[in-house]
């Protein structure tokens, strides 16, 4: 942490910043400049935020210096972390796809979904039993009963299940079902829920809030990491910003940008990403350009009466057609699909 | 709802899609002008996402006629509603503060706390028990304990308490304490909290979500609300914007934007709005100019030594001098505090 | 300027970086922690960007440690600056108003709005006679007739004149008519523009960019104080941001935050800041309490005819309710109007 | 437009909306739902804004239905626009590669980036002898003399120019040197730069605010076209986000959605976008995948030493390493380099 001083600090402040500094256990270094002295605090910082310092008489901002997270850091684990899951391996140089329905609604639909997916190449099936809703007047999910026909389809068709939780009690319920557990946007600084994953031993996928930071999702990989489970993966699924032509704005510098901070796979959701089934393909062939070691999609085989997100599914031709579009591009940055 | 026709739909497309809101109950009614046509859909929409439409072939885009929320909305319930809570009213022409410290340290510190509150006129106590933190590495509150010392301030200085629940299985214990559940802005979408706050009936001050929109928010009262809990007060705590000289952007705009549009209280947190000391006091005079219902805001006898947002804490001085500041403005609004 | 080396920067690396900054001119004052070097670059570093050192090998980051502007800094200006027009006194204790048509239509609407604003006790009447419009559709302005008509009203009402330039050959036309010359917000970072005005003798008025942060519209203020032109004030105008009910989030924050950082008067436009009517006078009301210097706001007798901006504009009775509720709330932060 | 009433909205309120849309040339159409009535304002709304309406009393908003933009649109311009440059086409199935220094710094310098980009198969030379600056106390350009190198290197190594030009008085001298007009992010909403630079007969690249949405963008365009200069092409560069890991958020969801609703071609801006050399190649060849007709990226023999933008620029092997690896990409989506 650097501690910098207002121009007219006194040296009195000075000094009572360094003291301060010393009380917390760090050593202070400072260094007197002709318009502003700064004070470098050395030690691990990460307990202590910035703010901190910033209330002290004399201080005019305190800066980080070291990422506030450790264990997601490649800092301290320099190789790439695969996530290993029924034979399939995430995080290589062969690039995965999970698709299916945004909410599961019916026996008939998983199965004929899952069979399109299983088709066309999709390696895991997603599906929603257990839906954050906007609205309390919306569909809310089929909650156990998607699970069972989540499971069935699993079965069926030889596919690895992805699946969100929403809640701490609802954990060890969802654990049962799903091989890989989905935290969604919304509740990516839920912490009782990060808590909650921590402690079991199963994959997770960590969704990018919509208005969350990269260093943030860092953070948000850090609590489930520092509480024991090291099967995190993260995903992009676009930001909120001022445009407003697309429901999001896919974020495609954070691929690359976490590829370099961590070591965790990133995976990319064009659907959420873009909110329009025209834009999907487009921007999944981009995120696998730029690097992403995952696609996560939404495919329907009837969106016009999908009971949720129909309008950025894409119906199971499309998901073909996007399928071997992502192929040729993986091929140009020397991996597969 | 409005569906607006791409410039070339065909009248095969303009026809399915009339079919297609006929199925869900509603009725069609076509407008053609001479470059688009479009669509009413006519009946409560409020169940239906505009998405809903947009993949249909030939459509561009839908538009939400009705706001979503029903219950919150001052259409339906022109009057102001009142939260009343231990004799205190909350929605009338007295403006009603909240302070307190962030989280609860240790005895000393909200014993003394609460008394300069009391002192200086505050008309209920604040405090965290449960924190949310963005480090898994940073202080995660007192729990349990921090309730107990909470209620124990609350009856030596007969000071109603508010206090931040993070999961619903806290719920139940965390009523037990408080006079008021705070949700706060990170939890402003976890639906299954907000659900399990529904069912209780207990007062719920509702943090606005740091990247939600003031719709959203409503939409969040509308699920406490919807379940059965009526007593739900609203809180602008600022949002995150492009702009880093503070650490959130205070939304003064929503403050009367929200008095249109909801019947619930409104009450503002300039701390939070703002992260430094220095701006809480002309924030808080801002927010009652603007015309919150209550102002909440961090209190510390030693912020220098505080466990979390020491930066934006008040001393008990200066918050004696933020009351009378605000007293001052709330009377040229012909308010009082 | 602080450089933070890489976890694994190496000596060489670290050697050439020392090496850089002392080719440029500065000292570098290298601090070794245990995770992490950083090296101090001593000396005025205001011309030179962070990014510079960000490419050199081994460098994580770059942090400014002296805020870019110099001239435009309470640093080095503690005391407020003052801007004199015809008798009128911007930046002291009374708070000043501006107040016209967003656009001058016509001889009898200018007189009719200056006589309101005079009335009212207005000081300032605004009208743009060239006006920026993201349409090229829409109405662009009367100009040099507008400005003639400004000037006609000028002289009945003894009201002086701030009226928008739009390009560096129009200074000194527009200067010749007006009293302050305002810069709009998208031409905030229109340096050929802020060059121009800065080489003559007029008060300017420089409105934030809708996404500009407080520092640019510093760095703005200091191309025209850095080319000879002192008499510049600052107007915070709103924001954008992801909120849509209102047009702009105006940023409150900055008012205080402004006043701190510089010694340049600030101005708030309560029109802009929110596109609605109905939230001009609370918002104006915020705005005083916050503890700006001045008011801008659009007052149109007829404004469901006004050519543009009549949804933001007040009626001249409406705007003679403003002006006595914020006399109010300027007595209660012991100003005046 | 669609004028949607207040739920309590009078018939003497709607009555008098109709008038006035009746007034203003428009035919008004009503339709009473439920809950809400709504009036289509059938006819060109293009000149108008929907803020026009919402200031009539018991109107809730308006809601435009045609995009405010037309000789930029698709819709009546279905096929693609190519714009041809000295035997270069612009918008065909080959991405056309424009590199080159952010600043013209000297005849070295241009030469040998020149020869650097040329030998890789760069198409078009760019290079700024104009440059916008956010302080007055960095390089501001070298002008003139700059635009005679750039003529220089344009005849040594048959690359055609393109070159910022930032005001108005300036447009007829660079469009002597140059092949293509740049007109900068700050600049997109310049609308006297905008009208000069549609009354010249040079092709032109109008880069996207970095606080503009894509509409504003069509509109910027729109003011060009409609002043007569045809030869248009749209330039996503980044926008600005709450997100600080990388400069800016280059928005990879603008390229298929401008290639929808616009007839012009798109180049995509990674330099910019990004702001760090190590992710121009990722997002270089994101944006290929997404669909760009174009890239434009800073090169500089020695970054280290440039005068401006040295973070984002790459060197001559980068550049190398970058072209073939986006001819890849470009070869996997049925393209060319």
């Amino acid at each position: 942490m650097i501690v910098i001083m207002k121009h007219h600090a006194t040296t009195q402040e000075i000094a009572a910043v360094v003291q301060h500094i010393e009380a917390l256990g760090f050593k202070a270094h400072l260094s007197q400049g002709e318009e502003r002295s700064i004070i470098g605090v050395i030690g691990d910082e990460r307990p202590v935020e910035p703010e901190h310092f910033e209330l002290l008489a004399g201080v005019e901002r305190a800066v980080r210096i070291l990422h506030p997270f450790k264990l997601a850091s490649r800092d301290f684990h320099p190789e790439d972390s695969i996530v290993k899951i029924n034979g399939i391996s995430i995080g290589t140089s062969k690039v995965i796809v999970m698709a299916g329905p945004c909410s599961v609604e019916s026996r008939e639909q998983v199965m004929e979904t899952a069979a399109a997916v299983k088709q066309a190449g999709g390696h895991i099936l997603r599906g929603g039993a257990f839906k954050p809703r906007t609205s309390p007047y919306a569909f809310q999910g089929l909650g156990l009963k998607g699970l069972e026909l989540l499971r069935e389809a699993r079965e069926e068709f030889d596919l690895p299940i992805i699946t969100e939780v929403m809640s701490p009690q609802e954990v060890t319920l969802v654990a049962q079902y799903a091989d890989i557990l989905q935290i969604g946007a919304r509740n990516m600084q839920n912490f009782a829920l990060l808590h909650a994953i921590g402690e079991i031993q199963k994959p997770v996928m960590l969704k990018r809030g919509m208005m969350s930071t990269v260093e943030e999702l860092l953070m948000a990989a850090e609590y489930v990491l520092s509480h024991g489970n090291s099967r995190v993966m993260l995903c992009e699924r676009g930001i909120r910003t001022f445009e407003t032509s697309t429901r999001n704005t896919f974020d495609i510098n954070a691929i690359p940008v976490l590829k370099s901070l961590t070591h965790l796979p990133v995976i990319a959701d064009p659907s959420h990403g873009t909110g329009k089934w025209e834009l999907v393909t487009p921007i999944a062939r981009a995120a696998v350009a730029a690097g992403a070691d995952g696609v996560i999609v939404e495919v329907h085989c009837d969106p016009e009466h999908a009971m949720s997100d129909g309008a950025q599914s894409l119906k199971p031709d499309k998901f073909a057609a996007m399928m071997s579009s992502i192929r040729r591009v993986a091929e140009a940055v020397d991996r597969t699909v």
